[in-house]
């Protein structure tokens, strides 16, 4: 990531731990054939490459930014305060509080630095993707084709009948 | 809001109280020079006037949602689920459980259509106006410049004395 | 369910995984012998289909409508505003807030519009089938009658000995 | 409410003081002309008061039965177990809990007895009556029509701009 | 439990289910050498059964009351506002809550009728249990004996290091 | 409370600002003529004054103790195990957390000493106080005759009409 | 702050209306005659300053951070990944989550990266600076003095009668 | 513990199930050479044993106390009332409010006597730890190199890539 990027989405995470769940944001950008470099940043353990990557995002070629991370969950919140691209927290359903605490950790920022903040875990990774692709739709037609493709087939997947296994 | 606009930014809201919250948001656009229409549309009490709206938001021209709602807050997630424009919410404080189910009624949307989610109240307001404004200026140098320069200046009136009442 | 139906209960549900929790429900009325129709509504992957049905509802001839979601749950109260029919809500116990979120997004409906709430899980969907049966029963001698005996033989079945194990 | 009733609705509360809340479902039931009667009967103070207004509602003549109650509210379920009219359960705001307990100690039934719960407060009391008249619309063709103009009025109520104070 | 009682503490719970909970309270009571009957009795699909027992305790020579339940748990509050013995509440643990509603529904009794509630769960019935000893005591001597020697080897019995598995 | 007391009840409280709860407890007491001793206790300003008051409680004639306090309230746990006579719990409503705090740190003991928890704030104090009548009355026939009557009291101040303000 | 300091203590919260509550610290402090700089260091809107202060604390002559915030609240936490002297959170109350917030944003940091956290509000800022005294007190004899003297005067300023205003 | 220690850092807990936990304390302190007594102090069942090891803690040469309890945690914040060492507390998980009652039973502490909280669970657990070696480091240079060294060893290890299972 230190040379200039090419890809739209930066995907970082506090810890590797945090990929079984931010995978699925990795899965929806690969459908809708987004570019992203994935990578663990650690507010707390690794406070200067925090600082370096969220400097450095918006003239590395980044345009969004998604963060995923748990418990007192600070990345996401901290690369807000260093950079104004848009960035998308995940909170990660933590152990002991299921993922309260990374849900109030990301959202209740103070006014002034925004953090766009999806649900809880797998849902909320894939949310972020999807809501990238909404953004960088703005300004790249034929993400906004793909993007409207995947929702009339993600509508039209829904059965009808809920015994249905089929 | 039937004829074309030419303005970038929806504010929706559910009811006229809501207003006293979402004027955070409109006083931010207004501080960035961002044009936006503020309407009430209740999910609940006027159904088919949501349907209109979402569904024609993006032909009159609007480029970014933003929606608040308190209680069982459904407009941000049904004006997702009937557009492709990003859609930021903000939950409205409520009165007996303090907008906590605002926040979850938002903010746990199911994968596949997203709501990106600003804190409880006004800092949400305001911030889900000052994320506006990330997004789109992605595409507007101009708009990218005021940005930094809020951002600057914002930074800047941080004092250093907590007992400095200057 | 375009055709006009000639049972009384629509038996809604956001997804086929909330299946697991409805037949709870779908059991309970089959028990009574009132006639139901299952399926699946996505308030948020299929607005359409919502918007039809809600509308549709009492023209088909249901008399009250059952409907379970999870997490940001809006399908029961986005029912429930359009159409003036009773509306039963069943939060589906979700992963992350255990159906917490869905209960507040259920239950904490705005004065005006009002959806009936039962427990998280399956005991709400076997009550949501109970309550239905109270309704229907109003005008229905019969149907009072069966509910009248399963009540009673409800009350027979609660053994004395909680060591009993036969 | 010894004497057979000629009223449809009970309107039943756990103490004096959950009047400034239960009055909101009084003037609902006033607006849409439908009967009750209101009467405090504490499940804990008065439980054989209790036993006596609930097993004999049917033969008074109630066809529906909105129960208020705040804290460990005991009401709306005993009422129910007691019973087969349709019980709708409004939680009253408490004191040190904001009516989270009242909440919980409503709508988390058993499978077996349901209640039909509304939102905390006034809102739940209003909603109450409102499905009430539901109810009592599906073999009341008068009171479906002025539940409709109801709805009608109350959606044409919202106005669209959030700043008109008319 | 119709014939006066010789035993001193009544041991009754909402379902069999429960009993996995309450036999922590038997097994101490047991260890103790307190008698107790143990039965059935539910709040919700019971009610008369609830009627009588509670009304009928004190004639039956009980001297205190464990009353455990789950979810809404009416059955401890409802037993103490029909008898003036002491009532001891157990919350069992429930499933989308883990309790928090049993706890609820058990302890935040109004002003008038007091239920003595213990902990969630197996400890909670443990406690009840023990508690019924201290209350027992203060008229039977040779029990406070017991329960002393309990006590004091309970105290014995907590090991120094917590490496040690002997 | 050096001297061997005359008092049935000890009532406890962690600070000064508990007495506006706690007075509910003494109200109660009063009422049903049961003598008390009123004293702070503080468990973390003052242990050795809470050791000594626990362990010489029993010995200075106290049948029940009665202890409320608020946030990491350890006051009655505390005193539940350095005593064998019944501790009655009293969570009293803290700031941030409205008693929540309070109740946990009461309520949720281990098993083996056992605290009876009651109703966070007033309500709990005044049922803290009717529980220890409960308590006292088994081996108090002339008590027991005024619990009775101040149970028959409260039942027949419960007016019917909830409009009625005489 | 740039010149090295010569006082243990740094005091520092997120924005100037947290002084209401922090000054409590600043009091106690002043109290046990400790020394102490109080500043503005908000981690979202000046990061740079967060990084230089903390980067600098250890050279700059500190022995320990307080750190006070609400909200999202990452001060604590990224100012002790950015040194390794202890450092003290103090949750500060916020408006829609009474500080419930504050505490895990605070409380909940991930293994590596230590803040010791007080209670939310004023208890704990003041609870902070008498938790720093202890730590500065192991290596400071006379300051060793000064706690044990307020130590002992706060449990001699516990009166015995809560009735007593004097 | 009974004769003078030569170790600084006391590691207390609960029960032998808090081990579980606690060891993660242990180990952390193992890593960095901190001497450490561990023991089992049960604040319920052996509060004489909890009361001659705070109070003769200093004089045993102790400098830094680690409190680890789970449920109504009263162990850390009674230590801390008996001592002015630092006392530094660790909320156990526990089962049915997952260690919710134990953060809140530690951290709420009232204003005068500190309990210094860390996070639920095992990571709780090795904060204090690397807590107790920041305070320690503040008088011991060569303890200050080692984790120093542990803190980059810790920034070192953090990979780049989240799906690099090397």
């Amino acid at each position: 990531m230190t040379a200039s990027s090419s890809v739209p989405v930066a995907l970082v995470m506090g810890s590797r731990s945090d990929w079984a769940t931010m995978q699925r944001a990795a899965e929806k950008l690969d459908e809708l054939a987004i570019g992203y470099e994935a990578r663990i940043v650690s507010a707390h353990r690794t406070p200067e490459r925090l600082y370096d990557f969220a400097k450095g995002a918006e003239m590395n070629g980044f345009k969004v930014i998604i963060a995923g991370a748990g418990g007192a969950a600070h990345l996401p919140g901290m690369v807000a305060s260093l950079t104004r691209l848009p960035v998308l927290g995940v909170p990660v359903q933590s152990r002991a509080l299921s993922g309260q605490d990374s849900l109030y950790s990301i959202v209740q920022m103070p006014a002034g630095i925004p953090v766009a903040t999806f649900a809880i875990g797998e849902a909320g990774a894939a949310n972020a993707a999807l809501f990238a692709a909404s953004i960088l739709s703005l300004g790249d037609a034929a993400l906004a084709e793909r993007l409207a493709t995947f929702r009339l087939r993600q509508s039209d997947a829904v059965g009808e009948d809920p015994r249905d296994d089929s």
